[in-house]
């Protein structure tokens, strides 16, 4: 299977998994309200990083697989929801379609970002794998997302840190703000496969990489649109662009040499280069 | 101990336990924002019916206990700091003090709410309980708070099912929005404390009970305040003040004889008379 057709197939079982997640919400208009973002497209690369990790590992892709990778989607999706609202980006749209406070409104955002994120944990518990690997991705997960992770870089970016003017405390926020869950994504894959310790710390090591280098190549590809905001700076107007290519060379070099040294981490290599490499 | 003492010095516990739990959140200042809110004061009566449901069945307070009790105090805050931001209630003032987008700004008050909600779920995996006990309890509290338990009734409660209009409706509203986590609360402590089946199911039904008097009480005490907005009714307005109170006792003779099944039930029948029985 290419990993065209890998990645196809795995997004496809992943928004099929989120469909059904609240089939219970109520009121309905409710119900409707908390699909809506997760309907809107998406690449689903974070619960494609878990898939391949699990992959890497030769565990074959089972309906537990494909709920915990989902778990890491309601999380990404929730962030959105929250950033997009007025008192944060105000962005009235996302993937080209309205966001959830323009086509709802703000206390709908509010609660459909905090109800995908409790889904997040409640998903983690309907699998059938073992209570310990279960409370394993728990801890992993609210680790990842919450204030030592993404939340905290969220914190960072907000200005809560003061101004950020070096190359340290830029790479601290968006270790943060984008790797963190990155990382998780990995590390729940990981889990899940039953990893020895020595391969999650090698995995680990893979997902900070590539949760790095991430933003790096995000900067490089908006390198010509103005921030327009008073937020952090981008990469490229920190250190260059140069630099900044630079960087996520050597991070992806550093991702891809550790996948080396697994025997089947071809979905893990395509992931690296499609994340990073993608404009040059 | 009298219930004064015992819940003094749970209260004094869980309060503890909180403090300590974002340590590691950074930056600096948005340490400060998390640990806000859970300075305010509060009656901290969820986490005291967990415990009091522990009580109940023989279980020492130990640290365990104590971290699930707090577990369910994170997820009552973030509700509220999420409830007051300008979206939502408006409120400028929690318990006397700023509410938190005052205190510090509203994208602050939106990422605090993300971070205790995800730490309430990261609280459940730090104890010595059984990995099998630890999934319980997270998928209890993940269906207590998520969106078939509270935030479906604050769903309900912004308008998403329509305008309430029959007691019926107004019900299952608090049920939600108010019950659901008050049930969870005893149920989570009932689970910690290894309870049976016929335990559980007997504990669920009090914390039924008591969750739905609880905002009768509320509506009682407050019949002469104005709502002053165009959201649900309170019981009063809808049934009458003579008929919310019938209910109201109803409710507790009902949680009262449940507490009789049990031997030593002593905090749970305190309890239920403190927060149902509140000036009648």
């Amino acid at each position: 299977m290419t990993f065209e057709e890998w990645s196809a197939s795995s997004r496809k079982s992943v928004d099929a998994r989120l469909q059904t997640r609240f089939d219970d919400a109520w009121p309905p208009q409710f119900r409707e309200a908390t699909l809506y973002p997760l309907q809107t497209g998406g690449k689903r690369i974070r619960p494609l990083f878990s898939l391949a990790a699990m992959d890497t590992l030769g565990r074959p892709q089972s309906a537990d697989c494909v709920s915990v990778a989902a778990s890491v989607e309601l999380i990404h999706t929730y962030s959105l929801v929250h950033d997009d609202m007025p008192c944060m980006d105000d962005d009235d749209e996302r993937r080209g379609k309205p966001s959830v406070h323009k086509r709802f409104d703000e206390p709908a955002a509010l609660l459909v970002g905090d109800a995908l994120l409790t889904e997040a944990f409640r998903i983690l518990t309907t699998t059938g794998l073992s209570p310990t690997t279960q409370v394993r991705l728990v801890a992993e997960l609210a680790n990842g997302a919450g204030h030592v992770g993404m939340i905290g870089g969220q914190a960072a970016d907000i200005g809560m840190g003061g101004p950020v003017t070096e190359i340290d405390a830029l790479m601290q926020l968006h270790n943060g703000k984008t790797g963190a869950l990155i990382r998780t994504s990995v590390r729940m894959g990981a889990i899940t496969a039953g990893a020895t310790d020595a391969e999650l710390s090698r995995l680990t090591a893979y997902g900070e990489a590539i949760g790095l280098a991430f933003q790096m190549a995000d900067d490089i590809l908006d390198k010509d649109e103005d921030a327009g905001d008073d937020g952090p700076p981008s990469y490229v107007k920190l250190i260059g662009e140069e630099e900044t290519r630079r960087r996520a060379r050597q991070l992806l070099d550093e991702a891809l040499s550790i996948c080396d040294t697994f025997s089947g981490a071809r979905h893990l290599i395509s992931l690296a280069r499609f994340t990073v490499d993608r404009d040059y």
